[in-house]
Order: C-alpha cells, then structure tokens, then sequence
C-alpha cells in the first residue's frame, strides 16, 4: 500500500469523477472592515497583488481580488483574459468591503475562532520563516502565536486587519 | 493608465516588497463536524485529493489536507517531498476535525454568513456551470443560490455539509 493508498481508503473518500475535471479551487473570501487597512496588510507585508475591484454601489459593497504570485507580469493586462485569467488561479483571495463599517467604531467581523466558531485560518508559506517572522516583527504585525510559543516551533500565526489568522510556516521545515 | 496602474493607485495597495518573493497563500482552514461527511463532499463531489491526514490523538484532533487538481500523479509519492510539495501550493484546503463532533447531535459549526458575519466562502471554478450545477442537482448536493435565482445568472452557491458556502462559477461566463 502506498501512503496515497493508505489516505484513499479513508471512510468518505472517493474515486475521481471525471466530471470534476477541470475543477480549481480558486478563491476564499473574507468581508474586511477597513479595506484600506487590508489592502495594505495583503500587499505590503504579504505581497499580495490586486487584480480586480468591482464596486456595487447600488447595494454599497464592494470586492476585492488579490493573487500572489511571484511575477504580476503574468497577469493578463485587459479584459476579457484577465477575468479569465483570475478566475481559473488557485489561490485568489476575496476581500469584501461592506461600504461604511470602516467608519463605524464600534464594527467588528467574527474571525471565527471564539464561539461560534467555523473558519479557522489562511495560511501563507514562505521560503524562511525565521526571516518573515522578524521582518512580520519589524513592520509592527500583530502575532497570535509567535514561532516560540506553543508546541509548535515551525509555525506562527499572525493576525490581519480584522483579526483574521494567517498561518505562516515553511515547506521545507516540516516533514 | 492601464488597470494594474489603476488598481494600484488605490489607496492602501503598495508596491511589492523583494522580501516577500517566494510567499504563497498555500491553504484555507475550515472546521467540519463529520469529517466522512465532508471528505465524501470535497472527493467525490468537488474531486479534490486527499493528501495528508495528521493526527493528534492527545488533544483530540485531525488535521487533513486536499488539493484539487487535474493529475493527481504530480504529487510526490513519499515524504518529505510530498509535504514540501503540498505546502508549497496555492489552493489547498484544510479540514480540522475535533474528535467526537461528529457524534454531538447538537453540535454545528458557524459558516460565517448569519451574525457574527466573517469569513463568507470558498470559490471552485467549473469549466461548464450549467453542467456543473446540473450534476450537483442529481447528486443531491444542497444550494444555497441556484443560477436562477436572484440577479447574478452566472454563479450559484452550493452548501458543504456543514453549510459553509461553495460558490460555482465558471471564468470565461464573466468578463
């Protein structure tokens, strides 16, 4: 039996349907309160690049669509290949900003990590984790568990705008 | 001005830094009741892979880790290449399973979409919605939105078992 043998004989895990193909896993989105703030904190500590806004002002929200990539030259510059484009990438992240809770001072979201809980976390992986983590520090992000705390030495978590987790480790730390 | 400069010049965005190259957003974290339930929905339903299981028996949880791609025979057969591998991709999705959820009858997790509002979805692009959702409909899979319900024709929402929100869409019906 291989390892991948061994997983797929897991209670409730089934063979592919070839009607899946072509299926991707393409965004999660989390509604942010600030989208200054955010925006901010998805491109300048995370590096993250946005790819598209589309505003609904009739029903006052608006969305925001970042990918990180490594080389934001590959984006398709114009419509309609750049939509396409966006929409067929793993890994996009959907901000939605309800128009006005930026303003509102007592506005939270739920990070889903107190009662009720459901959405746990995102996770970002870079190439040095020590080194993230210092620059996380220098920059002044906020920490829900530091590379020292815990258990866990090879993984922190940092906290978002909105108090959203983003989980950061290193593949090659982990086995 | 093209559309990546425009983006840009949102306030908030800023110019990628050289110290994030090599960041990928690598995984999304969600909690789920009946982790059969739920690896029959993301395998057989959505056709994601199950890659990892990691146990930890003493604080009774599981963690496993699916991706969702076309070859399945790209990923490495044994560690620690197949844990490097897998976090080092976009778009894997994380299921944490608290032991013995499964069997609290009252038990529920929050999805994020009724007060107190967070997190709000995960995306699956499908190459042909309409085929998509029409599979859905003879699997008896649970929606949240059809394509014909409300105003945007082009994407439906369907629910995972534990009624976290699945939006379907398919990227060259959206320009």
């Amino acid at each position: 039996m291989s390892l991948q043998d061994d997983l797929n004989a897991i209670p409730g895990v089934a063979a592919r349907d070839a009607a899946t193909h072509g299926f991707v896993f393409n965004h999660t989105m989390l509604r942010v309160k600030d989208i200054q703030a955010s925006l901010d904190f998805y491109t300048r500590v995370l590096g993250f690049t946005l790819v598209r806004r589309r505003d609904f002002d009739e029903a006052k929200f608006s969305l925001y669509f970042l990918v990180l990539v490594d080389d934001p030259a590959q984006i398709p510059a114009e419509e309609p290949a750049r939509g396409q484009w966006l929409l067929s990438q793993r890994g996009v992240l959907e901000l939605t900003h309800n128009h006005g809770t930026e303003s509102d001072e007592g506005f939270r979201y739920h990070d889903g990590n107190s009662e009720p809980r459901g959405f746990g976390h995102i996770c970002v992986s870079v190439p040095d984790v020590e080194a993230a983590c210092t620059r996380f520090e220098q920059l002044g992000v906020a920490f829900q568990k530091r590379l020292t705390d815990g258990r866990m030495k090879d993984i922190a978590f940092i906290k978002d705008p909105d108090g959203y987790w983003v989980e950061i480790l290193q593949p090659t730390a982990r086995v």
